[in-house]
């Protein structure tokens, strides 16, 4: 992969069917998902084969992302929201790399046995391992990130809540919602001062800072570590804010056909539409 | 592979070095985790390369096992000793594939973080699956198990009981010991009826058996298959039953040096030392 990106994209090329890497041009697509969604034609300077014409898929692709290591109520917002304590330590829950999904046209699949009424989405910020590493020191650890690219925890909620683990829950096929674009670190500054939105068929139900975050990818990536290879392509999800649709009231829920976006400052925005199967 | 073995081993030939799968002659070496422990030359019926004159590994090896899908709660026995309502669902947390390890010589290591007197054991019956499935009903899920080994759920409990979420205490490299044998289904006959003991530096701490368990084999399987492709490799642990170092009075603890075994019915000896890094 080219050193110099900026703004990433993996794509399907209409040209030669085939999956692609491309370099967006920021300053011209500051929207990549927005603009794909409107039906515009995204130029890319091309990382690896054909020109962008095609389908977006997730920036990193299921096969080259060993696991999915998430935090839980790692915002002081929606710790307070929950009425839960401020955790001591990074809350970490998996997701098997199946939960990898891509932004629109791909869909958040809710099977069946969890068309409840429960299912949720958790607007998060996530970034990508770029090499392996155990017993990281915080002070080294941001050399570990490749990029960060927006993502939706979805979550069905009545297994959640009968069980004390979350991995079922949080961990079906297609659960994991990424991209679509991956921004270097170098384009994103300070990770810690980005709006964090969720919009929920046109409404904001989540706005929040990555500043509450209680913990900072820094300190997650020294926590985890501990004792612990850190696979390289590993996604790291770094929690939510408030304004998740259980907690609301009256409460919201994922329904068929529904649009849900995660919008995340100085990266754009995740666009899914909801599909009962 | 071949097709009509029934009690596989994986090891490093002395010979050339490389990585073999041999078939066990079970009648004439019953347990050989304890056959290796002993200095006894053991001779396989090589499914792949070489004779076996050399170093046990885990059955399945990191790179084949996409990851590790684990119970908690899942022996009635256990959940009575630890005063715990019998779960209505099977309680799933996970680990990483990067905690594969193997039998003797390989140890369990404790890192420096964790030296603090709580590393405990789990001795449990785990399974391979041979193929990868979604949605898989009752009937069916057994055809998805390659085999049967023992295995270690070795848990960090300060670590596991200052969070919610158990992945990250049960989680570290090497915390997942597997072996050494992998007996297939028809050489197991019933799975849901094998003594399994856990033996701490020569005395028996753990002596259950799979009876107890609350969620059988093939309940799992369609359990945690709805809405989620187990892939071909995933290792399955079933849950521990009582007398886990945490909960005896007194308490024990993995030391520097110790001895742990997982011994099963039918399947043979798992047989760690325990290294404080």
């Amino acid at each position: 992969m080219a050193s110099n990106w900026t703004h990433l994209v993996r794509f399907i090329s209409e040209e030669d069917g085939q999956t692609h890497l491309g370099q967006v041009d920021s300053s011209k697509y500051p929207d990549v998902g927005l603009s794909i969604l409107n039906g515009e034609k995204v130029q890319v300077k091309v990382v690896e084969g054909s020109v962008f014409d095609g389908k977006l898929l997730s920036p990193v692709g299921m096969d080259n992302v060993p696991i999915i290591r998430c935090l839980g109520l790692n915002y002081m917002d929606h710790a307070k929201e929950a009425n839960m304590p401020i955790p001591d330590v990074p809350v970490l829950f998996i997701k098997p790399r199946t939960a990898v999904n891509g932004p629109h046209p791909a869909k958040i699949n809710i099977p069946k046995f969890v068309q409840d009424g429960t299912s949720d989405y958790e607007s998060e910020l996530s970034f990508v391992l770029s090499k392996s590493g155990r017993d990281i020191p915080e002070s080294e650890a941001t050399d570990y990130v490749l990029g960060f690219t927006c993502s939706n925890d979805v979550s069905a909620r009545t297994q959640q809540f009968k069980n004390s683990q979350w991995s079922f829950s949080k961990g079906l096929d297609g659960s994991c919602p990424l991209g679509p674009v991956l921004v270097s670190p170098s384009a994103i500054g300070d990770a810690h001062n980005l709006r964090i939105k969720g919009i929920h068929n046109g409404s904001v139900v989540q706005d929040s800072n990555t500043r509450e975050m209680i913990f900072s990818v820094a300190k997650t990536i020294a926590f985890l570590s501990q004792g612990t290879t850190l696979e390289k392509g590993t996604v790291i999800m770094t929690g939510t804010g408030p304004g998740i649709g259980a907690m609301r009231n009256p409460k919201i829920v994922l329904n068929d056909g529904d649009d849900m976006r995660v919008e995340i400052e100085k990266i754009g925005t995740l666009v899914n539409k909801v599909y009962y199967e």
